[in-house]
């Protein structure tokens, strides 16, 4: 059993974590914190839980580091660069569902979102995205937590960038999200009425998680990438997906395409390849930790379309962090995650 | 281990019924049958299933009976009589999710629905509202699961019309269903269109739950009760709300009405009794087994407002039919079933 | 023409007032005011109304009585009543679309309100339900534009309590509206993820159109009422279904109270009257001003079914709000009104 | 007064047509015609029709051609290309709303959709994009009004194209449609609960609007172009997001395509141009005629971002056949078209 501890427990990526790990059979939670809620019943902030007597803590990483084997952090970017340091991590594990570990190069981090308050542990931080550097992620104490859409971005185009199958200054990624991406801030923007029965893109040429896909894309084929990535909001709680386009760099047919993500992906329990002329939906993965990837490509412009879906809090969170902690631990990947989605839903 | 049959496994019921079972530990899912889908495979209907191998079989109760140890049956109503009689209660158990088992007078069956093709063997049907029939469900071989609606209101009202609070002749129940309620059939009223950002009611004083609740209710008083059951349509997937009216015979307080219902759910696992001032939300419940119960006094009218909600093909369906599986064969009434709902879904 | 003025327009009643006042021919929209946005583009709130140059003006009560034929008040209720008086009262018609001036007595108002700061002229108000009090509202200078949940409610009662066949203590109202009846205020309970795929009731005996829906039957039948009014929240935008119940007086059939609703409404052109065994929904009305009325006579328990549907924007609040400024300006009552629903919206 | 007749008038778009019809104050609606639905009342097929008395004739093009100063047609491909032919077109004025007359190529028309019945009238069809084609359907006879996916995509690039700033090679527009897209058939696809709460892409690399599309593009050029276009179903009622792509040709900042833009839309009353930082959203189109663009450049890729918004129903079929309407008949151009749009709905 390893003992667990969540920072920030009170966000939708914090609750799902404690969904997921109330069920898995090695873990016990000792300990949830909120910064916001200390003190308050957990099952005042989620009435889900109203069989259930968590209490939310205060967020005291010295205790919390005495008392866990591993420390989840949902925390808003900034915050985690605060509170680990050497000293933390000598005594537990930590697995940051936050950015502030993922890109590997402070100036761009630092661009793209604010100060970092912990660089010298910054280079021992393991991207946790675990089909592609499972190996890495084993026994290590400090694991940034992919982006939600950053994990259906990267895992939809990794197998081509890596084989140099298509040409690197043509990647377009077009995503889309439910609105749980948004977190449970309070605002206008997510107000039902603003939000329900329409359709809108944010951030355009401005995202965040557009520097971590080209960090990663560019690791796997050893070249800078740039690439465009476009998020637009969708009237639905859950899921993103991601349609990426590329241009071929040579004449391609399906099979051949479908061998090399085969070869990627074809012993992945969580990527499903989906057969040929069919697609990934999103309602397909909801609940579960599962990545659907498809492809088709359009012979009059000799472009691959490739379609990734996820759930976001769950593979594109949540999951994906327990996921690293199996992996930490030496736990059967799958344990606690090995949900059939949930349909209709 | 038991063998476990699942007959009309390609409705909304049916594949909810799958996914509970799957990760049923005491549960080995050796065959599911269609007569539509026939040599189809399951995850072909239902993309969420695409990791998995199942494959839909012919509907052949003979070979069923033998190699089951207990079959569900998910059919329209009507088809269950017709497919089960002595021999095969002989040799298996059935739990009927359909509504052909439930009404214990043939009579009454045959007016609000069709002809009834087993009434020899209808008597010994248990209605398998576990927490009312608990003991007599245990070891029984054919269980009435009860239906959705009436699953919420009789759980909401139960304590009142056993205790005699309120006034039989006074019961009103205004009920709220989401759209997988409706099942997986195609027709206009049933498209996407037709149903978002809509509300209606339907089948005014004539839905078919109406004398099933008047059934289960006139049993607790041991006095007939006639009421009024109005059902409505919902823009969202699941879920169903009981908002139930009843006349006070007496004058109650809250504490003392809080009194009976933990008189006779306080113990229920699956039953949450909301704390004075909150109410159900189908959020709360969604993916589970839950069913949450609230009440307020308008002492103005001297009337009891009760609210249930459950998920309609969770409590409502599957999950109270794998309920009563386990009260059957005697495991822990909560295996495979304690799942914490999920939200945001 | 008359000129316009629009107080608190950046609400969402305020900002309908505003489309359907645009292209009402006689009208002159001369000002809108906002305390909140006071010189902000309109555009800048409403992106709907980008083509257009709208700006919001300080709420000024004396310039605008100066300027303004009518002005419309569609403030958070307590303000009108601090707004208002004689002497505004002598240079302009007022409409208020909040709940200040609805109530004819002054204790009740301030028992389910708040304290009340203009009692010397509550008594001239009328009460603007157009269909019920046409004759009364001609002319006059200070309208108390009803509630959503109260024009549906009243609507579908009225014929009923006037001609006396129900027992008045047996009323019950269940009623649901969308989401938009709550207002454009920030707040956890407005954010989409909590209001999407779930159901609730609220605020139940406690909701402060209860007082209002009983002044107005009282009136009707001269005598006390005191009923039960349940309002829920429907993940939609817009409508309100009421489904109200009633024990019948003596032995109706579905013809005889047809006529009575008939003798009411049968010219009113914004009530369309169902046929027998149809229903509203509120996706018919949707964008109207139109008020659908069906019902149903259970005889097993002699109770009546009536439901009511209504846009709770827009007969529930702006149209039936031009509706009473066509009444006091002698328009043809349709005037600027008479639209189709939209449909699928 | 213009007589008017529609085909097709069961569908969403042949209902959203009668909807605006029905307030244009030149158009005299004559016959209304459905194949499935004849002497149906529409009213018993919309229920918002209620109070009207509109009924379902013969679908006889001979008799119409005769009592109408123009018909609409909406029916699905492949029917108008047999209904109307020289003698038709001699005796009044045709708007079809479906895809026969809109591919100047017979071939290319062959290939994507099916055979053609009309090919001697193809050439004297004008391509009813009235922003851009205004002077050619002046008192045209045959207008191929375009699809909506096409409307909005290419009012989206047409100013890029014509004006050469971008690669003609790098085009791809990634669009999403809300559901009324789909039309009012039934199929299993179309059920609320399999399209709610999901969101996938589909026909990918195969769909009908992408010649239409190429050709428009094309023409405007003097290249041929060839596209990726991927389009997207959304959870809502109505509405279309186009996010296309391009490389730019050169060096261009945000004022310089700006004013490509003005040059292009600046005097165009339904086209709105979004201010630097702010993009479409569906909603706030929604139940208009109205265009919404905004765009962004990537420095980083050098590539340009163009988002544009309309209602599918409205703007992408209805809405412009009356549009085209107007300009045949030389009424003002806005004439029963200029609604502001509805929010919340």
């Amino acid at each position: 059993m390893v003992n667990v501890g969540i920072v920030g427990v009170t966000g939708y990526a914090g609750q799902e974590l404690m969904r997921i790990l109330s069920s898995h059979k090695m873990v016990n939670i000792v300990k949830i914190t909120s910064k916001s809620y200390k003190g308050e019943s957990f099952k005042n902030l989620y009435g889900n839980y109203s069989h259930l007597n968590y209490v939310c803590d205060e967020e005291d990483m010295e205790e919390l580091s005495k008392l866990c084997d591993v420390i989840f952090l949902a925390l808003p970017h900034g915050l985690a660069s605060k509170k680990i340091n050497k000293d933390i991590l000598e005594k537990t594990k930590i697995i940051d569902l936050g950015a502030d570990f993922r890109l590997k190069n402070v100036d761009v981090y630092e661009k793209w979102y604010t100060e970092h308050y912990s660089k010298d542990i910054l280079k021992e931080a393991v991207y946790g995205l675990c089909e592609i550097n499972r190996e890495d992620i084993k026994g290590k104490r400090l694991i940034a937590n992919p982006g939600c859409y950053t994990t259906c971005s990267i895992l939809s185009l990794y197998p081509l960038v890596k084989e140099g199958v298509v040409d690197l200054n043509s990647i377009i990624i077009d995503a889309k999200s439910g609105v749980t991406g948004a977190g449970r801030g309070v605002g206008l923007s997510n107000n039902y009425c603003e939000v329900n029965e329409s359709l809108k893109a944010y951030k355009i040429a401005k995202h965040r998680h557009t520097p971590e896909i080209e960090q990663e894309l560019s690791l796997a084929c050893g070249k800078d990438i740039v690439i465009n990535f476009t998020p637009h909001l969708v009237p639905m709680d859950r899921g993103i997906l991601a349609t990426c386009y590329a241009n071929l760099n040579g004449n391609y047919d399906y099979g051949q395409i479908k061998s090399i993500y085969e070869k990627y992906y074809g012993n992945e329990y969580f990527i499903r390849l989906m057969e040929k002329g069919e697609f990934p939906e999103t309602k397909w993965v909801k609940g579960s930790n599962f990545v659907d990837i498809g492809f088709e490509i359009d012979k009059r412009t000799n472009r691959i379309i490739v379609i990734g879906a996820i759930d976001n809090l769950f593979k594109g969170a949540a999951g994906q962090a327990v996921q690293n902690m199996n992996l930490i631990f030496g736990f059967d990947e799958k344990m606690g995650l090995d949900y059939i989605p949930i349909f209709p839903a």
